[in-house]
């Protein structure tokens, strides 16, 4: 028996070179779209029925028999019923002994049971071996073939060769599996579908929260201020005017809470002296979301490039500089170039579209195909060199904005400074002590600390086992 | 018996821990670098060919024999030869018996042949085991190793395990064998790589139509009624002006034909009352190339802003607006703020902008390697709620562009409505029909029947077994 | 035996149904990361250490013991140790015996060694069989499961059964192996995390030449020049003006850089008549990295379009505007419309904007993941026709971009002609000696020699066995 068996067959073709037959349990939407593909890959099927003739609407070369009659044909068997259905299980305890029984049921919320479908089912028939799996696959798609959600299929039990014969099923059926552990995992994968997004929650929530705050804020100086002193109705700057202030003001903060994690991760490791302790919940699931949140200013920064270029198209834009060149006609005066303004609104347009164009970069090596491309070390150089100088670029965009107005009393507006300048706190921080930290007797010592070094070693016995991540 | 082999070989250090041999037949262009391929993954490999001495051009390692002698030192033969030459296997067909052919041949034509070269194969050799593989691979690609087309092998085959071991071999070369069932699924392999896009033949097609039919529709109205009636020459606005007229057109067209067909199949189910009865292939091809159709809308979309964001660099618009401002400063008359134009030119762009943001982010989720990381509810969330609340910003950008020239008697020239009116036909017809359906009465119907529940059970058995896709 | 096994395991429950044992040597990061996913796949984890007692830092369902302990309680053998300390593993030669070593180390430089780890390893302990892996995963993906970098696996070995084995153990932990044969390939495998860019080296080197150089010539033309003649200071053109100069002309001469390989590997295949040649080194290299040359001229004419579409809101063209305007006002007198400028104006606009959407779209499909849903007729319609009909728009935009300039006498400077007119050199060789190898005599010939015939067949036997890239 010293050869591999694949590579035996190849030399002693034979008789029976069948694949193994395959039980389902149910005749619904996913039980008979499982079983035609499982069919098509030379799978021979037996559906299980309370109502075993054969229907138009099973596959044709399928069998359908009494649910135990079903059972003892197959080593396998996929339970294609609803949970609240799975009672008759248990009746069937002696033929499914030693089966394999798959779990393919979903719930409609999450954590609607107290125990996970798959541990439920494993407690109603416990002789029998338990997997999860199949339950992120959608009947249409795989009738259908076309499977543009997802071809990942997650697989977890508790007894590993049960799970391995899943695995090649899933395999065969040209979908990838993925071993998720132990059936404690069934809870989460059955969650998995029902998920809206779970990364996307905090900063998406944190934008909102943000927009609306500066909303107000720009309402109150630039529609409410003048309405009130100056007797002006730009209540339309609603639609444009309001929202790309907004938009750069969130593109910037957001960018620099992706950095803010990293920065403050390394003091904490400065001040604990070692990396092998927990770092705060809070931290770590800030640190968890740094491409959603970077992904999310990347759109406020795309808004704001697309409201800033429409600008010249603007019938209030284009009123106000034909009034002005009008009136300057009539009072035969131009007003001379001034080369100060030259340089300061082409270099901030510069800084701007540098900052944007690398910021989509930014996106770009985000994308799972694109970052599957690279190695370990352009991953980090991407998004943390990069990353940086996209900042610094934003921030320099927003000082030169600014420029001569920048602080100046004028700009108050019932003592509230312009929004941009609010904007600027959180990168500016984010800066300063970022450069703190790369200066030579910080970062020695920080490199040490994440090479395992630890300036007292016996912080870490008391800590629990994590790796933190280091800031990117 | 009762470990996994893989196991047992650890444990037994074996002296003989070779792969198998292939054999492959041609030494063609294909077989060389599949042969090289195979012996960089550890593959003894022996070349037949009609003129069985080493070349130059052959690799190294590999033998070269008469076809006889190198059928019989392997189980697995690659027949890396064109069709025409396939004759003389018929006289090897004693030598073939049993073992695993593995045809890899293409045509030249879609349908070249009444039957797939496979299945030719296996009526020259009834006693070899036919498998079909590798059709889709290009030797350049084998040899550099840089595989930007395609990873994907399809492989199809009647005898199971033959399939198995010709999938195990391309699992080793580092691609993914994708099993396509029985030797049937032959033809449509051998036709895969000869077809050039045929999901995006019916959108394409549509969309040449659909813009050579609102060509001639602007190009009347815009170039040849002014130079009839008010002998001016606008022959320049064939370069921008009417392009830009025609991509939004084509934009808010396209898209909302992505969304009819969903409420078609919606209204074809509420009317049949089940999901279990066919829809007519139109309803189906249709449905099948929704992806494709919103790919080339959001094409014509992007074509519209970048159109449009030029405007103000065109020295025709430059022209147009200095001889205003001229002639109104020697008239010595300004036009006083309108805010209601205010208001319409702000919201007509904040709409268009905010919906072509939304059908960038449809357009960069059904990339494939995004599609792949979200789950099904995911996916259904944004292609559903996101892409109507993107129609829906779409079409109120196109209604308010018309503002408070809408249907005004005015704009009509030769009794022909501006072009934007035409487009906004199915769009709004879309959106009321939708409107109607997710009324409680009838969404609560709809919900019923996509369970399974049918309103005339009957029905069900005597239609052909399909799961019609549910409107997404 | 003549069953897969995995079948008979189906039939026959068994009571062992474990994985391996896996032994690691090391508990530094990399080795707990890997023992605790390798535990949580199923795997039996035994750590082999120097200070053999649990620490709290280890999973805690693993065992701790010596490393002569630990080795013998399993077939495979992590070596998570760096080079450094093999040492001692010679003096373990007899427990390691018949094992599986694996080395996962990395170096610090690239080729920082005389040979590969993985080599030293097997030097150090020939009776073992190493196999090199897992060098590109980090420790903190494996640990937090977050594997945004890579998925993928490199493996390589002399010893193909020992790669299977860690092959299967790499395919349990959802990681994608990839066998990249023998030991020798362990140097490239270890320099590979330390790569940076190696494809873009070139592309970006040649494209930060050509700014330099470009840089200069507009310099001198645009800002010296007019400072020297005309005393005016233009210097803030360097933030805005300058860079949408250097932009344009360099995405045009790397797009042309892009298909100048193909035409002159063509011209080479004509002139020697056969394609069983090697090409120069040089051709080779460029024609690997004609994918990043394409990009990067899509980053440049990316910037391009931004910087174009900001012109509008630029204070200096605000200003220069205005300024005619009220001149003309002032002088009384209009500039009547210019048929001519429009059309010029409006169909550089047009051919700029249709180039750059195609080079998009070029840019969308050799996105990784949307390469491999093409087949390879797709892929060279896409990336050959689609490419020289955006080579075609962008040359005829830079032409009509001169318009009735166009080597006027009075643009040059100090006899330098316009930027422009220099970047268009290489795209009209390109475009020209295109059009004359898609002569018919020419490509017939080409076609021929591309299918495998030779104007003189003893020439390829002198040559070395090498599959030509067919100019794409």
């Amino acid at each position: 028996m010293s050869k591999n068996s694949s590579n035996i067959m190849a030399l002693v073709p034979k008789t029976s070179n069948k694949r193994e037959t395959v039980c389902i349990f149910g005749t619904g939407d996913f039980g008979r779209a499982l079983g035609h593909k499982l069919i098509q890959s030379g799978y021979p099927v037996v559906f299980g029925s309370r109502s075993p003739w054969p229907s138009s609407l099973i596959p044709k070369d399928a069998e359908v028999l009494s649910h135990a009659e079903a059972a003892q044909k197959a080593a396998i068997i996929i339970v294609a019923i609803q949970r609240q259905h799975y009672d008759f299980l248990a009746s069937l305890e002696e033929t499914l002994h030693g089966k394999v029984l798959v779990d393919i049921s979903n719930n409609l919320k999450i954590n609607q049971y107290p125990e996970s479908n798959a541990k439920y089912l494993a407690q109603l028939v416990p002789s029998a071996r338990v997997v999860k799996a199949f339950n992120t696959v959608s009947a249409w798609s795989l009738q259908s073939g076309t499977l543009d959600a997802s071809r990942q299929v997650f697989v977890c039990g508790d007894d590993t060769e049960a799970k391995q014969m899943v695995m090649d099923i899933v395999r065969a059926l040209g979908l990838t599996p993925l071993d998720q552990g132990s059936l404690l995992a069934a809870r989460e994968i059955e969650n998995y579908p029902l998920q809206l997004f779970p990364m996307w929650k905090l900063p998406i929530f944190l934008s909102l929260g943000l927009t609306a705050f500066f909303f107000f804020y720009c309402l109150v100086r630039d529609i409410i201020y003048p309405r009130v002193y100056e007797n002006k109705d730009y209540s339309f700057f609603l639609a444009i005017s309001i929202p790309n202030r907004i938009c750069p003001i969130l593109a910037l903060v957001l960018l620099a809470l992706v950095y803010l994690p990293g920065v403050l991760a390394a003091i904490i490791q400065l001040y604990r002296g070692t990396k092998y302790s927990r770092f705060p919940d809070w931290l770590d699931k800030w640190m968890l979301c740094r491409k959603q949140l970077g992904l999310v200013a990347l759109a406020f920064a795309s808004l704001h490039v697309i409201y800033t270029l429409v600008i010249p198209i603007r019938y209030y834009v284009r009123w106000r500089i034909e009034d002005r060149t009008i009136s300057q006609a009539l009072n035969n005066k131009t007003s001379p170039f001034d080369n100060t303004n030259g340089w300061l609104s082409d270099s901030y347009l510069a800084l701007g579209i540098l900052g944007f164009f690398l910021f989509v970069l930014l996106g770009i090596t985000s994308l799972p195909s694109v970052s599957n491309n690279v190695n370990w070390r352009e991953f980090r150089f991407v998004q943390s060199k990069l990353g940086y100088l996209t900042l610094i670029l934003c921030t320099a965009h927003t000082l030169v904005y600014g420029g001569k107005r920048f602080l100046s009393p004028s700009s108050y507006r019932w003592y509230l400074p312009s929004a941009y300048i609010l904007s600027l706190i959180i990168p500016c921080i984010v800066l300063v002590v970022k450069f703190v930290l790369i200066l030579p007797c910080l970062d020695k010592q920080l490199t040490r600390i994440r090479q395992g070094w630890e300036r007292n070693p016996q912080y870490s016995e008391q800590s629990n086992y994590i790796i933190n991540k280091s800031a990117v």
